[in-house]
């Protein structure tokens, strides 16, 4: 079944004038979660989600939903955030907020049969800038009763990296979300006078850290060529040009899409950390700071992004995103796949977050063309009689 | 002519009595130059001259003298500071100040023909914890005309470094003080998410910082194996886990007593600095900082000294000092030398700074014979009328 036509004009409309909300001089929004701006967007939402002639209803987490009125489920929810990051863009969840909008909105309005199993939803919280660790609305919402009366849980977002841009692709299909963990290290070593202590007496926990800021990439590239790490910061303690620094503190972060990935560097980190540590006289703890296990999306749901993909003519490719994404909790309790759209430059949480109108308005109808394929899905609702 | 007997009783005394002036409730000393405490140990410096029947004098910087009542030039000089750092140790400067005091006593009271030839020194802010940049007092000193009153200076001081205890000496004769030459390190990168952003687009400040950080020593043992070199600090920007850094920022510290190394590091940290920037796709700023030329002591002042340790029948050994000291300033307008003892486990600028008292007894009857001995050089003050 062919999708409503959908407007980009008033998609590109709804954005901006999601935009002004939290807008800044320079482009940017500000948009933090529980902000006046960011519940000034969501009541703004819902009075949009009305205006449609649908049925908008905010839970106890603060998210906000739409649908047909009276519809009864499973639903598939589309959707994504409109909260930012301080000083953020104007795309990072907001375009698959609007997309949704727009594209339930254009179901309802042609009478499509599909359309009371369609829901959208804008999560709270997603990028948890403040003490909640982020990811909050769709937490809330896999624990909720309302979980189970979903078929699956479709999002279309920026890519927020340069891939796509750099190897001239229009569309990118998410395989999956990356396990992200993190490992707090300090590395013991002893604090001394840098002119008077020899080389042989010194512990320096410094050139141990080092080892492993300047070795982690090989590291992980040996175990799975597609995962990442990274260190963002370091602290040398007692911190002078003319101290021998005693301590090094670090965290370093590993993502991968294969959990088996993350256990083997975290054995090779174990040991790199130990072998640097020796190797400058110092001893080294690694202790586990965070984990995020990875989650892969619905092979189903992402044929149907696939397929869509295919027949739009234009360049796609899969990809595994780095970045969570509220897709990713969902993934835990009900199917769910992600469609991007190239980030001019990879520039994300930045005023400068940029993706042509083009690039936008088609990834929208890509993505309406899939959600009508997942919704001419067979009911069976497994996943949620497996649970 | 042998030394006239000195008391180490006495000088034990007087340190313990000084110690008390700024003293810290666990045996640590804060006597910051120009603090209360530090005025108040020059007036008492002072006032224990005078009351050996000396003459005692302070000039505009804050330099404490102390001679025989109308002697006359040329004078040996024999000092060190009586400042100290913040929660500091009780023998840092300290103790080559009481010991040429004892030294200078004794000759008087004696009645040795030599003690008009002597003066003794506090210098005023060697430590340089203010703006002043340490030294402060020699380096007016140098300058004034007094300078050209002086025939020597000799400086007592603990070693400050962990070698003597280790190697099982008692007495170090000091070739020379290493020079300090600092380098201000910047790799820039670019910042980027650390999930999104695959290795071949990275720039990664960080992994750049991280090779020089680990491959320092190697780099400066294959230019000098005495030298040395230290990043005691390094950060990297912005400074948060998921993002890439896009700066490094450090300073390379480089010590050694022959120039010639001091250039031939810097050249090889230049090039290293280059290619660890651009393996990691980035590029690199290196610039000077700060640069205080190596002081190679008198030799013939470094004989008598070495003259006097091997008449104690201790162990002793030559040794480069790492560390800044007054008598690096002086020896660049007189000649000069410096005698060490053992700094327990290396320990300074500490409150657990110790040097056991037979050890500070014994090296202040040394460096009083060294003395002795440089009084008797032929007066003929060629590196004056060489200035």
């Amino acid at each position: 079944m062919t999708p409503p036509r959908i407007s980009a004009d008033r998609l590109l409309a709804d954005l901006a004038e999601l935009a002004r909300i939290g807008g800044r001089p320079d482009g940017g929004v500000d948009r933090v979660a529980g902000s006046e701006a960011d519940l000034a967007a969501r009541r703004w939402l819902a009075s949009r989600i009305e205006a449609a002639g649908l049925e908008a209803r905010t839970d106890a987490a603060g998210n906000v939903f739409g649908r047909v009125p009276h519809s009864r489920g499973p639903w598939l929810l589309l959707g994504s955030h409109t909260d930012t990051v301080p000083a953020g863009g104007r795309l990072d969840g907001a375009y698959g907020v609007m997309a949704a909008l727009e594209i339930l909105r254009a179901f309802h309005e042609a009478g499509h049969p599909s359309a009371e199993q369609l829901e959208i939803v804008s999560f709270y919280d997603e990028e948890g800038v403040g003490a909640g660790g982020g990811l909050a609305g769709s937490t809330y919402l896999c624990a909720s009763e309302h979980a189970a009366e979903l078929s699956g849980y479709l999002e279309l977002h920026i890519e927020q990296g340069p891939r796509l841009e750099a190897e001239g692709f229009e569309l990118g299909v998410v395989d999956g979300i990356v396990g992200i963990d993190r490992w707090d290290i300090t590395i013991h070593g002893a604090a001394n006078h840098a002119g008077t202590t020899p080389y042989s007496m010194r512990r320096d926990a410094g050139a141990a850290a080092g080892r492993i800021l300047h070795g982690l990439r090989r590291l992980v590239q040996a175990v799975d060529a597609e995962m990442v790490a990274n260190v963002g910061e370091v602290r040398l303690l007692p911190g002078a040009t003319n101290v021998v620094p005693g301590e090094a503190r670090f965290v370093v972060e590993m993502r991968a899409l294969d959990p088996r990935s993350l256990r083997r560097a975290a054995e090779a980190l174990h040991e790199e950390v130990a072998a640097a540590a020796a190797e400058a006289g110092c001893e080294a703890t690694v202790t586990p700071r965070s984990s995020v296990p990875p989650a892969p999306m619905d092979p189903r749901l992402v044929g149907a992004v696939e397929a869509a993909c295919a027949e739009s003519g234009r360049r796609w490719r899969r990809l595994v995103s780095g970045a969570g994404h509220d897709a990713g909790r969902m993934a835990e309790v009900v199917p769910a796949a992600m469609l991007f759209v190239p980030s001019h430059l990879g520039i994300s949480h930045s005023p400068n977050e940029h993706t042509e109108p083009a690039l936008l308005a088609q990834g929208a109808w890509v993505f309406a063309s899939a959600a009508a394929k997942a919704l001419e899905f067979p009911r069976d609702n497994d996943h949620i009689s497996g649970k």
